[in-house]
C-alpha cells in the first residue's frame, strides 16, 4: 500500500424514516466499495434477513449500557424504544487506516458525532414532501398507524433540526439523489483540509 | 421560471498556466450549461479564434484603468503584462438570477474575491508534479524558453499559497479531474447553507 496522502474522511448520514437512507447508502457503497459502512451496535431484535456484523451488531440492552458507561461508544440514541450506537474503536480504526467511513445513523447520534468531530460531513436526506413521504411509510405495509403517526411526527421534529448538517439531499428521484451523494462523496475527498499533504509534496519537490 | 429556492454559487477556479484550467473549465460547461461562465475583462490582445464577449471583453489599458479607478472591478490582476479584471456588475447579475457562475481566473484575483465572496467555492486546479507541467509548457510550443522558466517559477510559487483554496483538483488523469470537478459543483449546490429555503419551505408545510 502507497503512503496515505489523505486522511479518511467520515461521512454521516441522516434521515427521518421513509426518505429512503438505507437504499441509498447501499447503493452508494456499490459505487464506492473502498467506502466502509460503519456497523452500528443495536439492542432491537434483528428483522428477518439482517446479518450479524453486517447490518448490525445485536447486543443485549445490558451490555449496550456497559459499553455507554465505559465510554466505548463515539454516538448512541435510543430510537422507537431501541438502542443504537457507534463504536469509538470503528472511528479510530478507519481514522489509523486511513479509511473513509459511512455511518448511516439518527440525527441524535449525529448531532452528538458533531461536537468531536467537526471534521466529519453530515448529510441530511430528505423526502420530497410530507405527503410523500406518508404514501411511503404506507406503502412498506410494516407499521400501524400508530406507528406511522408517530414515524411522521418524527420526521417534522427531525426535519426542523436539519438545519446544522452539512448537506441536504432531497430523495425525489433515487437516481438524482444518489449521484448527488456520490458527488458528495468525491467532492469532498477533494476538500483542500484534507489534501495538504498532497501539496507539501508537491511544493517539496 | 420557478421560485429559485437555491441561491447561485460562485465557483472560482484558478490554476497555474499549463495545468489545464482552461479545458477542464470549458467540458465543465458542456456538463452543467446552466452553470454560467463569466467573461473577462482584458488589456491583452486577442490571440487567434478568440471571440470578442465570448472568450474575453477586449478593452485598451486606459478603459480597463477607469473601471478599477471607479471600482467596476471584484477582482483584477496583473499577468505577464497583462490585466484581467471580473466586472461586479456580472457577479451581482448572476446573484440576483440565482445562476451558478463559474470563473476562471488568476489566484491573485481568487484571494481579492475571497475577501468579499466568503460563500464563493475556489478550486485549484494542480499538476501532477513539476516534471508533468514542464512537459505540457512545452508542448504547447507557443513559448519561448524564457517564457516557460517564468511559467514554472511562478506555479511553484501558486502552489506554494494553494492552501487556502476549499479544494485540490489533480489533473493527472483530465477525466477524473473533470469528474471531481463536477463532483464539486454538484456537491455545493446542495450545501445546507445553501438549501434553507427548501428546508422551510418542507418544514412550513
Amino acid at each position: 500500500m502507497s503512503d496515505p496522502v489523505r486522511e479518511g474522511v467520515l461521512f454521516v448520514v441522516s434521515a427521518p424514516s421513509g426518505a429512503g437512507k438505507t437504499s441509498l447508502c447501499r447503493e452508494l457503497i456499490d459505487r464506492y466499495p473502498e467506502l466502509r459502512q460503519s456497523v452500528s451496535f443495536t439492542t432491537r431484535q434483528p428483522r428477518s434477513g439482517e446479518v450479524e456484523g453486517k447490518d448490525y451488531h445485536f447486543v443485549e440492552e445490558d451490555v449496550f449500557r456497559q459499553m455507554v458507561a465505559e465510554n466505548k461508544l463515539a454516538e448512541w440514541a435510543e430510537v422507537h424504544g431501541n438502542c443504537y450506537g457507534t463504536s469509538l474503536n470503528t472511528l479510530q480504526t478507519a481514522a489509523e487506516q486511513g479509511v473513509d467511513l459511512l455511518l448511516d445513523i439518527d440525527f441524535q447520534g449525529a448531532a452528538q458525532l458533531k461536537q468531536n468531530y467537526q471534521h466529519g460531513v453530515f448529510v441530511f436526506i430528505l423526502p420530497p414532501d410530507f405527503a410523500e413521504l406518508e404514501r411511503r411509510l404506507r406503502g412498506r405495509d410494516t407499521d400501524s398507524d400508530e406507528v406511522i403517526e408517530k414515524r411522521l411526527k418524527n420526521a417534522r421534529r427531525e426535519i426542523s433540526e436539519a438545519g446544522w448538517y452539512d448537506y441536504l439531499v432531497v430523495n425525489d428521484d433515487f437516481q438524482t439523489a444518489l449521484d448527488q451523494l456520490s458527488a458528495i462523496v468525491q467532492a469532498e475527498r477533494c476538500r483542500s483540509q484534507r489534501n495538504q499533504q498532497t501539496l507539501a509534496k508537491l511544493t517539496g519537490e
